[in-house]
């Protein structure tokens, strides 16, 4: 017996985390330093002092039953009510407090999201290239992934999209600012996007969810403005993390928001409620709920990240290397100077540097570099990606 | 659009929830001493010092990267290795660190196993009365819920359980300490129901997995002995949460363990690797992970629910009511005099007494009491049951 399909999902490491292994090997054999490991998405920078004050804060001064107990499935009401407010502040985006469900994370809001709005056999757009688990995500509820490549900015393709979209569309996911390639879509491009949404749905007649994967909206650069979605579009949900903003990916926590605008509000809110029941999602964990109104505004020191970035930009660029200036996220996706990026990324394994081969991204002929990691990595890399680009040359 | 299923999850509060919020609003109207709450399943005992003196702790002592990162998805190894050794002294189970799978909680780890091993319409066997979210988890993963009436002891009913069983059996759950009726199951009936599940498996051709749900197994009075279900049946999963021995159930943190005698072990643990991946649990709380190492074999103060226990047991057989002594968690499952359990908790209502109707729990005539309350809210209601009972007798 067994269901075949969880086990190939188990047993079938994703190619990020191969190359994470290989890099932990091979670190051990010639030197923790002298392996250029750009592979993962793990944040660097530690979590901002608040953080551990405030959970010490909370071990001080609340209950063990009310700081441990349970809360509400959908998340501590005053925990909801301060970020209700701090979005209300920041954004202007008119929510509540009943509009937010707190999660285990942003993947936990994304299959609670998914198991929500999709039927087996409906389709969701992703925008190719796009994180690898969406895909998981998506077939897990019986839903159908439709892949529409971006422009060759890296910008969604608004026509493309309008092409893919059918009768049987139920969502789209957007991921901005974005993993593989830290590119940030501005308002107008956004505009256009909801313009399309809305006429599509008036045409197919039923709503297309606007599903926005949020866990990298604090990491922008060049104080460029990430737009918040439900203004532009109103049957919008948000999935939102704190992992990389206060770096604690590993302490799950994060909420799906439904715009208060969203034309079947209550059902849509009731349906996220009862996914995350069916999977399992009892309440997000307690304490690190009632850590986050003691935290909102704050981040980790993100400007670690910028630095990195802009080192690379100007090396990269200086050494030959072809890539679209990212603005967010702490991604660089670079063109594969021979066009195949497996061929890349095996070369540059060559010059002991780690970096992802974009087809599992759904998009073949760029490598991903994860540059959260310190800036002396970066600085003692640059002799290797020089080397690397004139490996193409000779 | 929308999945209606999930809608309804979400809209549908269960009994004991409802009765909860009605609790509510009713001590706000006649005061909170005048409201005997028995109606859920949530410790009432603060959890042990170790719990919060180890969050300290380890925010002194561990890096931030360290403490708040991603673990494997399986869950921090050294936190796996000391949760085996713990096993291994405690119940001689022979497990390894490499069967054990970190989960958010116990519901986690049902709903991760019970993906991995139900295909679409193969069939479950519960034992009623029995937890009402197993209903959820099983049909989520597209499972048919098989019900089988335990005894009059309230006991697994063998060979009723041997008439459920067909080609289409993939699982049976088993809960014992039980929720709601506190019985544990003993040795030889657990002998019994392995010896029954051998020959069936062979019978049928395939394996039929036994699933050890097993929240309360700390929570055992009278000196019995909770068997460790993998010394007795290879093809075990046990699903395991720390929220109600050490009182932090909001906190989300227990394990699957998958028997390493299992027939098609590697296959079984990735299946559970596989679904916990798709269902969105990317890792387990990772501090909560940390923590664990530092808790093993410590408990909150179960004396006070002994103490309740015996109060009740006392008292509640002196006014005249029948129920099955309980020996393990916090319920206990008290006969209606009338025979109907929805009669029974309304008329327990107007004595201010809030009990939970069995028939949610797939078994009518009976309803449940959840005695994790302070001691003085029993010595309370003491005179409340008692009228209860007399107005039987009128």
């Amino acid at each position: 017996m067994i269901n075949e399909k969880m086990r190939m999902l188990g047993a079938k490491r994703s190619v990020i985390r191969e190359l994470f292994e290989y890099g932990k090997q091979r670190k051990a054999e010639i030197g923790y330093d002298n392996v250029y490991d750009f592979s993962l998405g793990n944040p660097s920078v530690p979590a901002p002092k608040e953080v551990n004050e405030g959970i010490k804060k909370l071990i001080e001064s609340e209950s063990s039953l009310a700081l441990h107990g349970y809360t509400s499935a959908q998340g501590d009401a005053s925990v909801r009510e301060a970020i209700a407010d701090y979005i209300n502040k920041n954004y202007d985006a008119g929510v509540r407090a009943d509009c937010i469900y707190m999660s285990v994370g942003a993947a936990a809001a994304l299959t609670s999201t998914l198991t929500a709005l999709v039927n087996e056999g409906e389709e969701v757009i992703v925008l190719s290239p796009y994180f690898p688990e969406y895909k998981v995500f998506i077939e897990k509820c019986g839903g159908v992934v439709r892949e529409v490549r971006c422009d060759d900015r890296l910008m969604p393709d608004i026509p493309a999209i309008e092409k893919a979209i059918n009768e049987k569309t139920a969502a789209i996911i957007v991921n901005s600012p974005n993993n593989p390639t830290g590119a940030i879509y501005p308002e107008g491009i956004i505009a256009s996007l909801c313009d399309l949404l809305r006429r599509s749905s008036e045409k197919i007649g039923h709503p297309i969810y606007l599903i926005s994967d949020e866990p990298y909206r604090e990491l922008a650069y060049d104080g460029v403005k990430v737009p918040y979605l439900t203004k532009f579009y109103d049957n919008t949900i948000v999935c939102y993390s704190f992992s990389k903003s206060l770096s604690i990916p590993g302490e799950r926590i994060g909420y799906a928001l439904v715009s208060p605008s969203c034309e079947d509000f209550i059902s849509v809110y009731q349906a996220i409620c009862g996914a995350g029941r069916a999977l399992g999602y009892v309440c997000a964990p307690s304490m690190l709920q009632k850590l986050i109104p003691l935290c909102l505004g704050v981040t980790s020191d993100i400007s670690i990240y910028d630095r990195n970035r802009q080192i690379l930009l100007e090396k990269l660029s200086e050494y030959g290397f072809d890539m679209v200036r990212p603005q967010g996220a702490f991604y660089l996706f670079i063109k594969s100077p021979s066009g195949d990026a497996t061929e890349f990324c095996e070369r540059a394994k060559k010059h002991e540097i780690l970096i992802v081969a974009s087809d599992d991204f759904g998009c073949p002929g760029y490598a991903r570099l994860s540059y959260c990691v310190t800036t002396e990595q970066i600085e003692r890399a640059l002799p290797a990606f020089k080397a690397l680009a004139e490996s193409y040359k000779e």
